[in-house]
C-alpha cells in the first residue's frame, strides 16, 4: 500500500511540452520542512513511468537554479527523463545557521551532521538518497531508475552518493564537484563543523577516497571548466582522476578550456550529461 | 574614423565555444551609466561579421534574464548570431524612480519620456534605437544586420521600435508583449508618468496602432501563453492581430495552450525565434 506524502504544491509551469513543479514538504529526516523542484516530461504526464535525474545544486543554491538555468529540460523532454532538483540544505527559522555562505543554510554538502548545532537538521545524505526518493517514487509517474547529478558542491554530493550507493542509481555525473573535500577549504570548514575532528569520518564523504576503494562501479562522467577559479584550492579533479586510474574505476573526465565555475559552464555541457545519463537508464 | 566608445568591461564568461560579456558605459543619451550584455558566437571570435538580435526585456529586469534564462545561447552559437541585451532603464542614484515595480527603475517602456522628472534619464527609445546600435557596431565584430525581440514590456518595445524603424532592422519578434499599452493598466500608468496626457502621443509608442497604420513591413512573429495570467488585462493579442488583419501585416501570431509569463514559456519556444531571425538576417 502507498500512502500518498503529504507534499504541497509551490508553483507551477508548463515547460517544453511538460510540467516545472515546486514543491514542500516536512522532511522527518531533516526534521523541518524542505522545497523540491521536478519537472515531469511530457512522456510522464501520457501515462509512461519516466526514470529519474537527482540533481543537487551548490553552495547557496535553492531548486531553483538548475531549473531556471542549466538549459537542461529541452533535452529531459526530448528523452524523457524526469529531472529533480532538492534544495541545498533545511532552512527557516529553528534551523541553524552561519553568517558566511559556506556554511549552515545553502550549504548542506549532502553529508548526515553528527555535531551540534547541526546534527538536529542537517542530515542531507539520508534525506537525499531514502526520505526524497520515496517520495517522488510514491507521488509521480515515474519508475525506481535513478541517475545522479549536481554541481560543485552538489558534484561533491553526486560522486559520493553514487559511489556510496551503486545499486541505487544507474550513473553519475558532476560538473565542477568538489573531489578531495577533506584536502580542500571549503571540505574542511563544512565537514569540521558537521562531522566533528575524526578525519576517518570525513573520508566517507570524499569522492576521490571512495573511488579509490570501490568495488561495485558505475559509469561516471565529470566536467570541469579550465578557467573555474576555484579549481587548484577547491576542486582537485587531479585527485579524482589519479583516484579512478589506480581502481580502474569507469570515469570520464574532461577539462573544458576558457570554462569558468558558473551555469553558463554549465548550459554549455548539460546535454551530454542527460544523453550520458538516458543510455544508462534505458539499460 | 570609428572612435572606440568607452565601454568598461564587468564580466565574461565562456559559453557554447563563444563568449557572454557585461558592460557599463555612460550614455549620453539617457545622461546616465547603463548596463548591457553581449553573447559573441563563436563565428564572431573566428573573424566574421555576424548580425545581432537585440532582445529587449520586460518589467524588473537587468541584462542578466534572458542571458541566464532563456536558453537561447546554444542557437545563437550553432546560427552565428550575436544577442544584445541592454537595461530595462536607467538606474542609480540620482534616476528618478518610484516605489512600484512597473514605473521608474526597471520600467523604462522604451519611450522617449517628455514629462518631469522622468525627461531627464528616461529616454530609452532613443538609446535602443540609435545610441546603443553605434556602440556595438563601433566594439564588437558584428554587421549592421539587425533584429530586434523582446518580452512582456521588452515584447512592446520590440514591436513598436520595429514597426517604426523597419529600414533599420531585418524582422521582430516577441513573447507575451503588451500589444496595446493605451487601453492597459501597465501601459496607462507608464505613459501617464513619462509621456504626459495625451493620448497622440501614446499613439505612437503602441504596437496595435502601429500595426494598424504601418507602411513599410518587416516580418513579425508573436507567441503568447494561453495561461499567461497578465493576457488579457494587460497583454491583448486579438487587439494587435486584429490591426495586422486589417492593414495585411506579415504576423505571425500563436497563442500556445498551457504556458505561463515566465521563462519557461520563453525558453519552450526561443529556438523558433531564433531560427525565425537566423532566416531573415541572412538575406
Amino acid at each position: 500500500m502507498t500512502i500518498a506524502p503529504l507534499i504541497e504544491s509551490i508553483s507551477i509551469n508548463k515547460v517544453f511540452g511538460g510540467w516545472h513543479k515546486q514543491y514542500s514538504h516536512h522532511s522527518k529526516t531533516v526534521n523541518a520542512d524542505m522545497r523540491f523542484a521536478i519537472y515531469l516530461p511530457p512522456q510522464a504526464i501520457n501515462g509512461r513511468k519516466v526514470p529519474v535525474l537527482y540533481w543537487l545544486s551548490g553552495l547557496t543554491c535553492s531548486d531553483e537554479n538548475f531549473m531556471q538555468k542549466a538549459g537542461a529540460l529541452r533535452i529531459a523532454a526530448e528523452l524523457g527523463i524526469a529531472i529533480v532538483s532538492p534544495d541545498t540544505s533545511p532552512r527557516g527559522e529553528g534551523v541553524a545557521d552561519n553568517d558566511s555562505y559556506d556554511l549552515g543554510q545553502g550549504a548542506g554538502f549532502y553529508v548526515n551532521a553528527s555535531q551540534a548545532p547541526w546534527s538536529r537538521h542537517y542530515q542531507m545524505y539520508d534525506y537525499v538518497v531514502n526520505e526524497l526518493p520515496v517520495i517522488i517514487e510514491a507521488a509521480f509517474p515515474v519508475s525506481n531508475k535513478r541517475a545522479i547529478s549536481g554541481h560543485s558542491m552538489g558534484g561533491h554530493g553526486a560522486l559520493t552518493i553514487g559511489l556510496l550507493n551503486p545499486e541505487r542509481y544507474c550513473s553519475m555525473s558532476a560538473f565542477s564537484p568538489i573531489c578531495n573535500p577533506i584536502n580542500a577549504p571549503w571540505g574542511k570548514k563544512a565537514f569540521s563543523a558537521y562531522l566533528g575532528k575524526d578525519r576517518a569520518t570525513w573520508q566517507q564523504y570524499d569522492a576521490s577516497e571512495l573511488m579509490g576503494k570501490a568495488r561495485k562501479f558505475i559509469p561516471a562522467k565529470v566536467d570541469q571548466g579550465g578557467a573555474d577559479d576555484f579549481l587548484k584550492e577547491q576542486l582537485k579533479p587531479e585527485t579524482l582522476e589519479a583516484a579512478a586510474k589506480m581502481n580502474d574505476y569507469p570515469l570520464e573526465l574532461t577539462i573544458h578550456e576558457g570554462y569558468d565555475h558558473s551555469y553558463y559552464f554549465i548550459s554549455s555541457f548539460i546535454e551530454a550529461h542527460l544523453r550520458f545519463h538516458g543510455e544508462h537508464l534505458d539499460r
